[in-house]
């Protein structure tokens, strides 16, 4: 086990009907203007909107609105944000949505104070040294940033879907976390949540790191529960213990929980960011296309871990003569999984063609540091285009 | 899953060497001027006082020292620690040591503001509203009060080993858990701290809350570390991996990660208070002598749970014609890990006499709210006494 720093300040308040207590924890924290930052329709629809509005409202706490926040969050929402929360003094972001809208939220949050571009904060110009408090009620299980300390948006100058170097100054204050409030999600974004989820512990599970029996343990924990439950929460939407399951698994997927101490992976991120960037496809999706074709590229680097993984995860039977069968074969269930979510696991399904490969791979060498990335396997450009070559089969 | 608010705002340098930092964490948050809580020797011979000191030194920080503290930590050290700290200004206290050192820096940091008697915060005449900040520097795996929000003093005036209202004000502000700094605790230390944590877990796992399938997963990865690791630090006492293992599962064990949305037990704690406050044993080794006994009393109540207890921590083959069997089997091979560690499973073992067993109930029930008590099973006066029975075979 590595040495580490474990800080995660998040105050998070899981239940039924706890968004009600959102205006509580904006005063609790110090908020008294707030920017409510959200997307679309759906928190509208399914009343979410109209609980927290009602829940500042009560204790009489101003907000202004940012709405039309969008997946892959764009930089232009953030600009805006910016501008918006400076006119109005607000002092307390609130995003109100999923990864996107929360994200969009930290970016502002950290902006706001800072007279040059934001992007600043992403190319290394400028570092976070502070934020504007952000507080989260989440509406989809899937990103985990309502307890992250990460943050990536989409420059829409040169398509460049970047995250922000790691801080615990941007872990939300706060976050809801309301299972009722996902029931209303149609099963395509449910199935996009619970692979992102799954892909954030994979990268720390897959590790080079030894003597990390107890997060091991702990990963493992969070990937049996989350392919028990997402099938389930797809079978009977409304339900609401797989719900619960998900969400808080989600939460403890990306607060970094089962990953400390270790050296972490985050190839299959990486490469899925090309894959958002070039396609616009949702996250999860593109992940589920990307993690699979990864695992097969790296599988002969340890064997008896992607075994473990066949075995503790999808209950597959040991091979004990020919554990490399037992390591594939948890790779087909993982991609069978994905299948039976309804998700792609071909490029061509998320809108892909193989003559962008080459591309996607020079457009990744265009970012800072751009190659090579990978904790478990270092995968430079030619690795990056075969493991994409390998996502046009699925 | 029940509603729940987890907060846990505590940052935690792990790992070898961490101690080292201590200083520069205290003036992260706040501190100028320190009272310093530890035990006796032990500090002193392992070198954890001398690195404390110097990295408090390197960055200026003035320190007053109260020693002395011993296990299941007593009142008079409370107060003499508050008059301490009022007379020379402190504005943070440091433990130094394990959960008695912690309970009792954490005692006078809520009660350095107050004007009347400390106790007045446990028997509910006041309410903790605020605290000097805590930190911790760790030197044993056990109680995880480094992580947690509960502390336990003995009263000297009638001899109560009681706890404060569990709050999230008194979480510390940093732990340093370096693992070398336990490698010299002596075995009987050792074994006594994986008990403690083992119970820990043990009171949030028989709950009868459903849809609780991931803390579920999450307390049975942190048993079977702990069944795991202990043998290995006792037989290899300088081995670093399992100390680190038992370290961070010590804090996870009793944060409340793996207890959220879940009503818990906490009738073994109960009953091993006055085991404590009888005979003054080590609080791992009364639990040791309860909990199996506790098992064995309760078991009926819900069969297959400890069935699972016993499949999915100690490996034993389900007997699906007669779980009943694989449930005492679990509970068997719990006192035979106990014993293994060379830990009491009997009264007579912490120097207890069957005879004593009625004014033990009866101390208990002088106690505010003494009965019943336990999430899992009910526990009055008589099952307590009919649990305390049990201990004498053991």
């Amino acid at each position: 086990m590595n040495n580490f720093t474990f800080y995660s300040p998040t105050l998070f308040a899981f239940g039924d009907g706890e968004e009600q207590n959102t205006g509580a924890l904006v005063r609790r924290f110090g908020g008294t203007k707030v920017l409510l930052v959200y997307g679309g329709g759906s928190v509208k629809k399914n009343g979410a909107y109209d609980a927290v509005t009602a829940a500042l409202e009560a204790v009489g706490l101003p907000y202004i609105e940012l709405s039309g926040i969008q997946a892959n969050p764009r930089s232009g929402k953030v600009y805006e944000g910016i501008e918006l929360a400076r006119q109005n003094s607000c002092d307390f972001i609130l995003a109100l949505g999923g990864g996107s809208v929360i994200d969009t939220a930290k970016a502002i949050g950290f902006s706001v104070g800072y007279d040059g571009d934001f992007w600043d904060f992403f190319t290394g110009k400028a570092k976070i040294e502070g934020t504007l408090p952000v507080g989260v009620v989440l509406t989809i299980a899937a990103a985990g940033s309502e307890g992250s300390d990460s943050c990536v948006i989409t420059q829409e100058r040169g398509n460049l879907k970047w995250g922000c170097p790691k801080t615990d100054l941007i872990r939300p204050k706060f976050s809801v976390l309301d299972p009722r409030l996902t029931c209303s999600l149609p099963a395509y974004q449910t199935a996009s949540g619970a692979v992102d989820m799954l892909a954030h512990i994979c990268e720390r599970y897959f590790s080079n790191t030894p003597d990390v029996a107890l997060t091991d343990r702990l990963c493992e924990a969070l990937l049996k529960t989350i392919v028990e439950a997402a099938p389930k929460a797809i079978a009977a939407p409304g339900d609401y213990a797989p719900r619960a399951d998900l969400m808080w698994a989600g939460m403890l997927a990306h607060n970094n929980s089962c990953g400390v101490g270790r050296v972490q992976d985050w190839a299959s991120h990486q490469i899925e960011h090309e894959l958002s960037a070039f396609y616009d496809c949702a996250h999860g999706a593109g992940l589920a296309v990307v993690m699979p074709a990864w695992m097969e590229y790296v599988c002969n680097h340890d064997v008896m871990r992607f075994a473990r993984f066949a075995v503790n995860v999808f209950g597959c039977e040991m091979d004990f003569a020919h554990p490399e069968n037992t390591a594939k074969e948890g790779i087909a269930r993982l991609r069978e999984f994905f299948r039976a979510l309804g998700m792609p696991t071909t490029l061509s399904e998320i809108g892909g063609r193989e003559e962008d490969i080459p591309a996607m791979v020079t457009h990744r060498a265009e970012k800072p540091n751009g190659f090579p990335f990978g904790g478990f396997v270092k995968i430079g450009p030619e690795e990056m285009e075969s493991i994409l070559r390998l996502t046009v089969r699925g």
